[in-house]
């Protein structure tokens, strides 16, 4: 049995962390904890766990608590962290001075940077330096061999799953152009703004409408950023002097509830066909029961993938001659689930694969549909 | 191994059947039909489906067949029936003539009604009138019991679904004042009118809109009425000689895609408090995993049991004195998913039954949320 | 010129009257006021107002003010107020002391009913009982000969204004037998709940949802009551010694921005034809712009009344011997905008009799498609 | 008093042209064509026109008609052509043939081009390429001075609309580094597929989900194209030898009935400023009364100009230090009502410029909200 504790467990992503645990026989949840709705039943607070005949008595009666690092570090093998940024990693270090053993999946942004100078400019002054280096980016179906040794996984944005991967496939096997830019152009559903009261995010200001917002300057683009970066200088034809490659990333969000969809533009290096591209993809998520590449990009749309830890990706080419003056160029559209894929599935993936479990264990394989 | 069929496999309920026992690990699918999109594979034709690395390579591989009882009789322990009425009961003859011993789950109406004369009154012509008999209402977390011993259930219908479950305890237990109707007004999602091309069911026609329709004439009507009425004359305070119950249903259409939110008015015979009718309730529904009722009504809304088999039910009273002249009124709100409890999962629970598992086994117990 | 004011601009009802008032050619807004957003510019708050070449240079430089009674006294032929309940009570009195002929509509509650008492029995106190009889009921379809001769104008709620339209014709005929209780079942888009940071009324937590609440308790039904009463009174066929009605009143909320559609249930007096019922309200609101009896109750929906001051209805009966044991009933749909026909256009309906001037005058006749 | 006629007047645009069309005083409608619906009332077949006391009797009564040149060339001052293409470019010289003065407004596709083979590329053989000469392409806020001397306009697509409006001004000026492509990026409603039975139309498959479709192939990327490419030819800094735009077009459906956001990158030439770019598009648009610049990105959603005439445009730029290798780029947001400012309300906008009347004569301003 897995105990697992799951800290800022009030909000969308740790609450979607309980709904999908529930059914798994061999973990039991321990602690949940919540600062403003401490001492509330689980029921109370989010009904749909309400059973007049629980066929799990400990959910249904399960209450928040304040964080309280012994009683956690104590009853867990494993601490999911649902925090705002800045937050885990405050509470870790304390975690882990009780329970040296425990493995932490951190959901927010604390820990997702290589670099921290990278992550103070954009998040301010980091909590946890020292434990930085320790923590593995949990893009799952891109460094499932990492992860698989590691106690610490930074469970990566919503934003940058979506983006990075469709984009780290070709980046790693070269056959980007990064004279042009990466533009990436996604947009969100509402919860990706969390279940804050936010005058934007009522009803009747975001139905029937659209918007982009910090277009040049949300905090997943350093995230997306480094990754390529990384990928880039880790890719077989790198030649020393080339620039560094330009990232633009464009956040939308529309009426939806869930699900971001991703649209890519990137410059091909020649030579490289349909085929090809194809084929190192299918190659390069061989393994991943998660990622899919379809003929159709129509079928790569958020309906196809909600409610689930999937990764859809299509693409379309235009061909060195094909009617624009910049030459070949190459549009990549992923869908995924901000909520699944985004945030608390690819959590549980990570924590299957710490576990040494298969990726997918216990996680929905199938969108219900509609 | 439980081998299913699934005969109509192409519209909303069908597909959400493939979804829901895809994750059964005692479960293989044997023949899927769609007469429209024979040959077509499944992944092609719902896209979510599609898995560039398979978990269930047979899956993603399956292919819509035309309807064939030799294929279907022999390899299926259990047929599931999606179809429009008066077809399942063209077919489910044939099916046994192959394989007398299969497990028929009609999802359909042809079978819903003890009465055929009344079926034919609301439907034509019954074309399986001699099978009739041998099949039990599949309202699972009431007439359980008959359920387990029964070949042949004939799974209810969603509207009914969500109006007897809240209607029937109360009715059994003799609290209802029969002098006054029985007055249901249900909300449903458009997943309701099916997956057909209707100019009404297109986004931009129904999106912030709502509407009633047959308010007088929902074939639904019918099929709960029936119940009631035996509900009633099987109810231990009957006098003969008083009136037969007179049912008033109305249904509307609202702007989601999946789910009941459904209204009753019963008058209540004297001297029952909050604290009866609670306890009638949870004694009635004590040993089902999938009935609950809630304290505050406004809890009891689709969101919290959307994608689930779960019913929620809340309540409130008027007082015998409590402001209107016709004496002590309840009102009960009940919750589910249309395609869920009001369909799909509703008949998997009845195939739980049927085969002698946990009437819940495989099946979600808490909706994603949002 | 018509010099009007808008006391409590800032939220749906109050932008939704500029929005309306901004293109007539014969008013002149003078203030608008907004406690919270005093100081700031309109067109910053709502940027829909936001005009680089103005036609109205004025709106795209109005700014929102304190209340100031010297200023609103003094510049304004007219004032709407758009306040919470017992608000406009407050400031009325300090208006008309500085200009004892300005003319008043308040589209809040507190001078809604002819019986203070009852007001205070679900308000709490009132501020103003002194001016209560004063104002006139401005339910303007049916009391538009008392509104014309108004000072003072207080503009029903929009559950009561969807009820008492289809309601009132039948009540004023002696049509209904209330020996059977006045059954009221809306459901209202979430706007009907203001613009307020609510948790529930966030995107993710109402789309694809629905539910009850209030539902014996909501403050509009007193206000139905009320008025029902009162036509029973004065309706023909009356008979000493009856009972009063008794109005059963369920709303909902559906996840549409704006809307109403009311299902009412009567019992009919005997003998009451389709076509009689027609021809009455036909002649009802023979000379009612805005209110129109359709034949197919699907057609009598939110999408066809949206932005707009229309009423639509439709109905359909049980005959005596239509099935049900309890006789003869009516169904009646009735459709209207919450925010036009339920609060800020007929508020303008209202200022336009109080004027003189044609009641459409200015008034959007049909909505925009889809 | 302005006869006018439509021409397929049973879609999304040629309802919302009468609909819009209703409220003048100097505007008569002639007749309404839909040979699909010929014979039926508007009021029967749309019942948003339904009106039991009608204040414009003759809209309560019209009826479609097939289409007859006679009747419409006698009977019209203008017509508007609503059908797909290669529809009007067929009936358009017939109805000349009966009345050679008429104003034509297609609002289809068939007269867009100057260049008829680009549009035979794309849409097939032209049925009138001897009348294209004489059409204008009706961008009003861009090419008013040409449309006020003009017989014939070709109305701009939805997506050209939106996307040429933040384009052109900067194109013209002289301001685009054209070594990098245009890219633009824009989200559609669904009321863009117009009202045809489509399966991915339908209620259930779109809400709550989105994607990206036609993204090489588009029919409005060559319309925007041509329309770029004719700017820069005639902007400033033109040097002959340069290589000619690219533009690349990805269109993507959201749920949201109406309204189209584009979100477009450029690169911009060296040393212009927020400031510069400010000045160049207000005084670009100084005389329109549509087109406005907000400040905040966020405010140029669709909320703020649906049900309008107007666009709203904002933009953020990135310094040429600003951390990209790529230098000096900006990013330009605009929203429109895809069915107003991108069909029927430019339509009369520019009915408005060939009558010599003002272009907002009789057109919304603003936005009902919410």
């Amino acid at each position: 049995m897995i105990r697992v504790s799951i800290v800022g467990a009030s909000g969308y992503s740790g609450v979607y962390l309980i709904q999908a645990l529930s059914s798994r026989p061999d973990v039991s949840i321990s602690v949940i904890t919540s600062n403003s709705n401490a001492g509330k039943k689980l029921s109370d607070f989010f009904p749909l766990f309400a059973k007049t005949t629980p066929k799990n008595p400990l959910l249904s009666e399960i209450k928040f608590s304040l964080f309280d690092e012994d009683l956690i570090g104590g009853s867990s093998d494993a601490v999911f962290f649902c925090l705002p940024h800045n937050e885990s990693s405050k509470l870790i270090p304390a975690v882990l001075k009780k329970n040296k053993d425990v493995k932490i999946i951190d959901v927010g942004a604390d820990f997702r940077f290589d670099d921290v100078s990278v992550y103070e400019r954009h998040y301010g002054k980091h909590n946890a330096p020292e434990l930085n280096g320790g923590f593995v980016y949990g893009l799952s179906d891109v460094f499932y061999d990492k992860i698989e040794n590691s106690q610490f996984i930074a469970n990566p944005g919503c934003y940058p799953t979506g983006a990075l991967l469709p984009i780290l496939p070709l980046v790693f096997k070269g056959c980007v152009d990064f004279s042009f830019p990466v533009i990436i152009d996604s947009m969100s559903g509402i919860s990706g703004a969390g279940r804050g009261l936010k005058l934007q995010n009522l009803f009747c200001e975001i139905e029937n409408s659209a918007k982009a917002y910090n277009v040049w300057t949300h905090r997943h683009l350093p995230e997306i950023k480094e990754k390529i970066e990384k990928a880039f200088l880790d890719s077989p034809p790198h030649q020393t002097g080339k620039l560094m490659p330009d990232v633009i990333f464009t956040p939308h969000v529309i009426p939806v509830s869930r699900g971001i969809l991703t649209t890519v533009y990137l410059k091909l290096n020649k030579g490289l066909s349909k085929e090809n591209i194809t084929a190192i993809y299918k190659n390069f998520y061989c393994g991943s029961p998660f990622v899919s590449i379809l003929n159709n990009i129509e079928d790569c749309n958020i309906k196809n993938v909600i409610y689930t830890n999937n990764c859809h990706i299509a693409f379309e080419m235009r061909e060195e001659n094909g009617g624009g003056s910049c030459g070949s160029m190459i549009k990549i559209v992923s869908a995924i689930d901000n909520l699944g894929k985004g945030a608390s599935l690819q959590a549980i993936q990570n924590m299957n694969l710490m576990f040494g479990l298969e990726p997918d264990f216990g996680i929905p394989q199938y969108s219900p549909y509609p």
